[in-house]
């Protein structure tokens, strides 16, 4: 069992970090990260480097891809490279998922089109023009395709691909290893939950 | 203001990540990555590297510390270059803290004799033989020290460092741009809540 991580330039590292922590600790299973080109790729903002250790061309058949988000997904939606790999693999993926924005990718390379998914809340509208429903559920399961809502929810949905996989004992362990109890300090990880004014400005809207 | 987040050899990717993408995002501050020598470091399974920009010496007044945890603590609390880094960096620094097993580090640099900290629960007995006393909450204050209990906690540090810093509205903007409205699809985080023979068989203790 082969997971494929994509990194690209200013991807969110959370984004591509819960996934790893909690699904690639399934047993057995080899986590790879893939970019176009091998080495240091730079997160959004540029403060930290993750190392792809191969080139899309060197992992062919991964079993999971796994793209993550960004704040800039416009860049790599237009990258030939990317889309044709992303539908490369995705033609012999038992899993092909997103994190935040990595689903406009998905999208963009036409693996979503009739599909149920979601996306970072700031970019569900984009969904569409794809030919993808978005939903407002935080993880999306739509056959062998999962996206999760923003950055953070890639820990959900980590949790609950590796319990699809390999059974609730095994993400259960995951879950209490990584001590994933969230006592979040505030009540306002979603547009539903924060306070308006918040949610109006970040929209670019005046509340 | 610089925060400085500590690598080495085998440190869990979620507990850096998780106080990276969330007290990184702090206005004006800017974070980098460091290690005994910098470049790739991997983490504990070994399939990523995160590189770190600079090396120990080239860091040497941050402002905040965040020190990751790893299934081997027992390495870097006997690395002399480590320990001394970190007392001389907490002679400056407004903040120093840990996520998981890092507070075992700063532990064994006796920065956390006589204070109330926090570890990975399969850890925290570690803790007052070098005279800190460790509670069960998942973020521990004790003046200037801030202590997160296992890996995933690192991100509710964050958050509520971020508040204290910059106010409650900074830290729910990066709450919301984070989307952390977290779902777990289990309630197996904590040992108080996991089932128990899953607890007692990670403690190593027959049910």
């Amino acid at each position: 069992m082969q997971i494929a991580v994509l990194l690209y330039d200013r991807f969110t590292a959370l984004d591509a970090i819960g996934p790893f922590d909690t699904l690639g600790r399934l047993p057995g299973a080899e986590t790879v990260f893939v970019a176009e080109r091998p080495g240091p790729v730079r997160t959004d903002s540029g403060a930290l480097a993750l190392v792809a250790d191969k080139a899309l061309g060197e992992v062919t058949r991964p079993d999971i891809v796994i793209v993550p988000g960004g704040p800039h997904p416009e860049v790599e939606m237009e990258n030939p490279a990317v889309l044709d790999w992303l539908r490369a693999v995705d033609a012999t993926t038992t899993w092909t998922t997103s994190v935040c924005t990595g689903s406009l990718l998905l999208a963009a390379a036409g693996l979503l089109d009739g599909r149920r998914a979601t996306s970072h809340w700031l970019y569900l509208d984009r969904l569409p023009r794809f030919g993808a429903a978005p939903t407002g559920e935080r993880v999306v399961f739509d056959g062998k395709y999962v996206t999760a809502a923003g950055v953070s929810s890639g820990i959900d949905m980590g949790l609950t691909l590796l319990g699809r996989i390999a059974g609730d004992e095994v993400a259960q362990t995951v879950q209490l290893m990584t001590e994933y109890d969230p006592q979040p300090p505030y009540d306002a990880g979603s547009p539903d939950k924060a306070p308006a004014e918040l949610v109006a400005r970040l929209r670019g809207v005046s509340p």
